[in-house]
């Protein structure tokens, strides 16, 4: 796994390495870099008496690496830049960690953090995930197979009845988990505590049939300073995770819920506003740092991120970047991907291949698209998901399965 | 003001309007935009039975304009496209316009989020400043003139006596604000407090020369639960405002400590960070919405943005839409502008004549650079202040002004 995100060359305990690509004139590139090391920790080195340089030293930043990687026809060149900033400046908020290595520098022109290696030592200044995967296979007792989540649709206007309608059309499919859009803040027909009653009592009626009670993952949302405090409410009504739209509020109010051990459910971290940070390939920070790196340690125990299979993908390299810091070994606990966009029945051997069974089937228009309706999609999952288990090719499955079968005359299969 | 940001023609008290900036094909934009205004509000329209289309119709995105800027090379266009969103949709936080306006819509490729027109009633669930231009005015007790405010510079390492040496040598400068710089997190030699209360000592003891006692803006850091107690109990001590990592912590956080009706005094928001966000001409979100719009809705009393002057710039027309941001009419107070970097003495009749009186002057280098030291590099502000409120050119006041005769031999003079 580590190959993927770096060797970790540098990797000390006393220093955060940034990895920046930047463009710049050949020949001002070590300027750049010094520049970029001495300017954003201790200010100023040559100027210094030599007594101050022994105090200031252990705060100093480091350039540890320049490397050319292409030219551009303006006669400039695309370099990447390593430069080692102390723990030392740092205090235990992600507003730190950020404002440090990428604060003043992310206005300085055309400059993209790529990557940032943190020593074990600093991974443990924060909270990293509650559960992890473990534990939230524990919580919804799914062991041996992927998760299958729904998502809801076109919420915004419903009643509280018609939403419960939504939520037990696709709990009775079967799925462990039915998630909030993360756009639905509106509260004038049913706040997020009555869902989450109303959905619980609902689940319940269902699992009588199904043998299994459907989490709900409401959106957690309101200002900063209630959000612990309605999170442990909502986890006290019945909530099964919390979904939360990270970028949008900050890594800090992440780390704040994952802090506390009042809040009793998984975290679902959501994408949203994320391509604001990474969409650009010559500015902003890379994607896997946003929604792999930072989502980790801030806390998020499920993590949703543009799956490779829909029509905006972040590239292959860029999520497996991502996929390595969810799960690579750490001081943390590891996240459950959630690949999400192009999620349908006919891709789960794919799905297996790629990320194995640690994983999160993510789908809205895959399981309400479905020809028989929410609960037949859910259900086509689960076909899927068996047949892998049993080896059988999907279309074999289908015969006696009519809820797969459906799905794939509708959606085709990768095999 | 106002023609700057846009004529807001589609103002209307129940839609958020957000104008993007995207490429695509011509023949698909009108495709693209419908799928924006139904996919990130209802979901779905034209499946719908007429009872729900009215019931929905209230929480549906509309199609407000679609215009072709440019062609590229490769046969897309770049266009803009107007979305109006009901705030019917929204939450009184920042993370649910963030992420209805541009939450999945940042991941879909490349698309810039360049405008956001908000009916009044909808910028009055923002808190806005608690002081404003007028509010900081009389809490500095500064009329009439720009403000002048000092960084602090290279404290990592540094011990309190060493720091307050550092202040006493801004402050005697008469300076109205003394700042931390915006990466000093580390508390191993002084927490916040002790600085908060050793600073205001000096301030009080320069004061009795000066007539002028010094602010203190302090880094306010730290968990997101703790931040709001943290910062009454600094300007409790005496702190004269605090100064916030407004991008690195999220909006959300920085108007939880606008509302605090406890919190007293004044806050400096900083831009680390906004970069990641703005940089790119292609994706992210405007500089102007983030340091401007945003900050000054979130509760920013003074806000610090890249000036013009330096040697990375907004641009022209970015830095006027910010400003008209600041200080348009509004429901809100207006924000003091702090345009940074490249601010020295000579300077100062450009920025009256770009800026008028309220403005900070906010120096690093152009104070502690002075080639007598911080003290006089202060006075060279003054100085300076004098001779444009007086009408007379720098260089004539120069001849009895030696701090600013010093500075102008070392900067020189934008006349
Ligand atoms: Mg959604
Ligand atoms: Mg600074």
């Amino acid at each position: 796994m580590n190959d993927v995100i770096g060797t970790d060359m540098y990797r000390d305990s006393r220093y955060i390495v940034a990895t920046y690509r930047l463009r710049d004139r050949e020949n001002r590139l070590a300027a750049r870099a010094e520049g970029i090391a001495i300017g954003l920790t201790i200010g100023t080195w040559t100027d210094l008496p030599s007594l101050r340089k022994e105090q200031v030293a252990a705060h100093c930043g480091q350039v540890q690496g320049i490397r050319v990687i292409d030219a551009t026809e303006a006669g400039d060149v695309i370099a990447e830049i390593d430069i080692a900033y102390p723990v030392a400046n740092l205090d235990a908020t992600f507003a730190s960690l950020l404002t440090t290595v990428f604060g003043k520098l992310s206005m300085d022109g055309e400059i993209r953090l790529e990557r940032l290696s943190l020593p074990e030592a600093w991974e443990r200044v924060y909270p990293g995930p509650k559960f992890g995967v473990n534990g939230v296979r524990e919580r919804y007792g799914v062991f041996g197979r992927p998760f299958v989540m729904s998502i809801f649709k076109a919420c915004a206007g419903l009643t509280l009845e018609e939403l419960v309608d939504q939520f037990g059309e696709q709990a009775s499919g079967g799925v462990d988990l039915v998630k909030d859009d993360e756009i639905f803040f509106s509260e004038a027909h049913a706040t997020a505590a009555e869902r989450v009653v109303a959905y619980r009592e609902k689940a319940r009626q269902i699992a009588v049939q199904t043998g299994r009670e459907t989490a709900y993952a409401v959106n957690l949302t309101g200002p900063v300073h209630l959000l612990r405090e309605k999170a442990k409410r909502l986890a006290d009504l019945g909530a099964g995770a919390l979904l939360f739209n990270v970028v949008a509020y900050g890594f800090d109010v992440l780390a704040d819920l994952a802090r506390d051990p009042d809040i009793s459910v998984p975290i679902l971290a959501h994408p949203a506003v994320s391509g604001a940070l990474y969409g650009s390939p010559n500015y902003g920070i890379a994607a896997d740092i946003v929604l792999g790196q930072l989502m980790r340690l801030a806390g998020a125990d499920m993590g949703i991120f543009p799956s490779m299979y829909g029509s905006v993908t972040l590239g292959g390299e860029a999520t497996d970047r991502l996929l390595a810091h969810l799960r690579k070994d750490s001081v943390h606990r590891k996240v459950l991907p959630a690949p999400s966009a192009g999620i349908y029945p006919g891709l789960v051997p794919q799905l297996y291949r790629d990320f194995g069974i640690d994983l999160i089937l993510n789908a809205g228009g895959g399981i309400h698209g479905h020809p028989g309706g929410a609960r037949m999609g859910g259900q086509a999952f689960f076909d899927a998901i068996a047949a892998v288990q049993e080896g059988v090719p999907l279309q074999d499955a289908a015969v006696d399965k009519p809820a797969l079968a459906a799905a794939i005359a509708k959606w085709g299969v990768r095999a």
